[in-house]
């Protein structure tokens, strides 16, 4: 038997007294890599292709209030049970890009060029994801808006204040633009977030975007096979999508949870995210149970990447199975 | 409220009538992307930098004995609960590259050029999802083998025979290469799938590399913080490791469970792949109760990519709870 010559140089017995790692050859170390793998995945529902598109993800301090109506220290051992830091939060956002094979479809634009400087690059990822995964700003054809909360729709716009995908027709839910755009509504809010709200999709629409969009209404479909169908509670016109080609479906959930760590686990947890959290309850108590059923793979958006998987009934809650990563399409 | 120039066109009566996309505007369309993003996966264990390499998934008709232990029909039981198809089975492989900030180490190097070829590029990715991952086989110092079954060692060798890391030291468990070289062990493997191995082992070690290796020790690091343990059952000598850095610990299970949806939430299932079943459910048990009490993260050479995360006890039973996927390192 033939061992490498620093095996035989060094002798049975001094290799069990030394460690290996101690005769190496000399070498220049080889730098650690600075950038995470480009943060996006594609997998085919029937003959559309759909792609996961990472905006990046954001930690923040575990709020006192990021759930309304249990404790903080619950959060933190519903935190730890999922093996995640305690006291703080991360929650991911990831945009979609659906190529339904005539059209190409973007859902959701993330947070946009503004948080993607405020945050040093953890955010507002999305646009050079989708670049690094091939596709180009300008082919997308629709742009369709789950709801009007900020890490939706910043990404509407570049950096100067343009049209980030200049020639695709922009759709919102007929609901959600109703109220956001109602000036009574605005001159009600509280000030703080929903003020700020209010403020920030003025400028996304009015300021930005010049109101060049187009409602749109649920149970029908915004792009080939791809239904928008009612899931409130989030926001006023939070919508849902299902995807549908051939015999395969996906249900698009957008936010009816935030982390399923949390959310799916605890249906009953209200996130001070949503509006009315009562409704964002009922809501998603309905659509769990109806993915429980039906066993439909669901995307989320706060879903941690690449943001898709199988719900099975757990105890009085729900569990996200992950879909397992193919290295093929 | 001003909506768009379709929209305006159209009329709210009509659009109220007919699907949205009906009326969208002629363009070519996007070819659907015909490449999965490349399958690699970065993160921090104290100051070393692991990144998890696709080489590949596998995806066969289901084998009736599979599970030695077990009726194919429980097994299909398994795999629906797991949302996975029922009838097939698909593996997938990850080999590692470690870089401990002073040494380039790989550990395990897939199926190699020859499965590549004849999977149709399905497996055998290793090196050219390295070399996505910003890798050059030749800056490889140390690779570190943890058994040798094809998977695993197919990958040393190029296509036409040569060293794939040709300045890397090719360190082997020394039990596993007493087991595998032995000639008389040779001469009583029973036809088929052990004389094949046996082959198969002699054409990289013998005839590729020269017998050009340095064998380890159990108990003993291989790398810098990189401890080889015993973890024997797969086969005679297959182990696992422990990357220590700073506080913070990764063990590396190599192949004491193959896929979890089945062998972690099922340790007693006896795997057709396991040489020795019954060492091997005992060495799993042991493991996985380790990797409960310690809450350490794990990393699975067939867990599903990017193939990573914590275990947690779930009746007779582990789970898996995978890490989530950070878009920044």
């Amino acid at each position: 038997m033939e061992f490498s010559r620093r095996h035989a140089l060094a002798g049975a017995a001094a290799l069990a007294a030394s460690p290996l790692i101690s005769a190496a050859p000399a070498r220049a170390a080889v730098p650690l890599a600075d950038k995470q793998a480009p943060s996006f995945y594609r997998y085919k529902i029937g003959d559309a292709q759909v792609n996961a598109i990472s905006d990046g993800a954001s930690t923040f301090p575990l709020p006192d209030s990021l759930v309304l109506n249990v404790k903080k220290d619950e959060v933190n051992a519903a935190l730890e049970r999922a093996f995640m830091p305690k006291d703080k939060m991360t929650i991911h956002f990831a945009p979609l890009v659906i190529n339904t094979g005539g059209k190409l479809v973007v859902i959701d634009t993330g947070n946009g060029p503004g948080a993607f400087a405020s945050s040093k690059g953890n955010v507002g990822q999305f646009t050079s994801n989708m670049t690094a995964a091939g596709f180009d700003p300008k082919a997308v054809d629709t742009v369709v808006i789950s709801h009007f909360h900020g890490d939706h729709i910043n990404g509407l716009l570049t950096a100067d204040g343009a049209a980030t995908f200049p020639n695709a027709e922009v759709l919102v839910p007929a609901v959600e633009w109703k109220y956001w755009m109602d000036d009574g509504e605005m001159s009600r809010a509280p000030a703080g977030r929903m003020a700020d709200q209010f403020k920030n999709i003025r400028r996304i629409f009015d300021a930005g975007l010049k109101k060049k969009v187009t409602p749109y209404e649920w149970g029908k479909d915004v792009a080939p096979g791809l239904l928008a169908v009612e899931s409130i509670g989030h926001t006023p016109g939070h919508t849902s999508y299902v995807l549908s080609s051939g015999s395969d479906k996906l249900f698009i959930q957008s936010d009816v949870t935030n982390h399923p760590a949390l959310f799916a686990v605890n249906p009953g947890w209200h996130l001070m995210f949503d509006q009315d959290p009562a409704q964002a309850e009922t809501t998603r108590r309905k659509v769990y149970d109806m993915l429980v059923a039906d066993r439909m793979r669901v995307q989320g958006f706060h879903y941690p990447f690449p943001a898709n998987g199988f719900v099975e009934k757990d105890g009085n809650g729900y569990r996200l199975v992950p879909a397992p990563w193919s290295p093929v399409i």
